[in-house]
């Protein structure tokens, strides 16, 4: 057994991006040897989040309009006042996602559903480099 | 140290359907012999998701209506206009709660609340087979 | 590669109240001396979760909207019919945050972001004393 720590950086266009990052954790994995295991992705920052779902242009709309209605774009948010940068919903957005998932691993093969992919939530208003903490741990 | 996976296959009732999985994953710990360490639990698939709550009819309840005040059967889905099966809702209700979760493990017992179960949600609109994934980590 | 299972102990306001412990999850770290890996942070119990986001005063009274939002005090729960103990709401919030976090650990720090903390979330209506299970995985 072993930890092995990566990274991944993804540029994101903004508010509303949803990205599908299976392929690219399937590539670090296969980088990283590790046959079974875990894979723990972990975005940094505070203004996105992980989470899987089928990723097709229906659901990416679907998810949008859910996030709106949670935490509403137009709405007036203490933090907005704090910074005067306008992201309060990015940051409450990510907070309720939450910004980590731990991944199985099994004869070097990331174990998801053939419509279960990895995605990336940017919730942030403006276009982001993201960096993505992949934590491979097993044998 | 050491790193095992194992599966369990439940049978769901399908929507709204909540199973308290806490005795099934005690008895793999049990079997997969570890004392120390982590117990990571994944369902396959994009339309169910795991957490945890006291598992009693008042609050099993209470979750229903809190995916419903979530994500209302009723709306309409972009989902829906894809594939015509009607459970956009199934799937954004199980992006939001996740798919994961890792539980700590001490002298071979899960460590949870006493009124903490681990629940799989089903939130498809059909009975299901659902897969989890065990990953044990630990010595 | 070992594994260390650590306890934080924290004692909350109650309802609402927010606890920033980043600082406390990072001298567990110092201590159990893992340098590379995961800190899995779980808490005990039914009426408290975990997340990540940028712990200042105006986020933090978005954050409670959020959670007020979602599961409104007023509204009636099954659950309080069950126990007469009226924080319903305390549960399904927790049940939608989640109880834990898998944290990256490399060169003996926790890998976050500048402005992302990691915070207690304590749902229920009374003061409460809070156990966290750290479990250190790593070398």
């Amino acid at each position: 057994m072993s930890v092995t720590t990566r990274r991944i950086y993804l540029n994101t266009k903004g508010s509303g991006d949803l990205l599908n990052i299976t392929d690219r954790l399937q590539t670090a994995l296969d980088e990283a040897g590790i046959k079974e295991g875990l894979l723990n992705v972990f975005v940094i920052g505070s203004t996105a989040a992980l989470t899987t779902f089928e990723f097709e242009d229906g659901l990416i709309a679907d998810m949008g309009e859910l996030y709106e209605r949670i935490a509403p774009v137009g709405r007036h948010y203490a933090h907005d006042d704090t910074w005067g940068d306008a992201n309060g919903f990015s940051h409450v957005r990510a907070a309720l996602q939450g910004p980590g998932l731990a991944l199985p691993v099994e004869n070097g093969r990331l174990l998801l559903g053939t419509w279960q992919q990895v995605v990336l939530a940017e919730f942030d208003n403006q276009a982001r480099k993201r960096e993505l903490i992949l934590t491979f741990i097993g044998g």
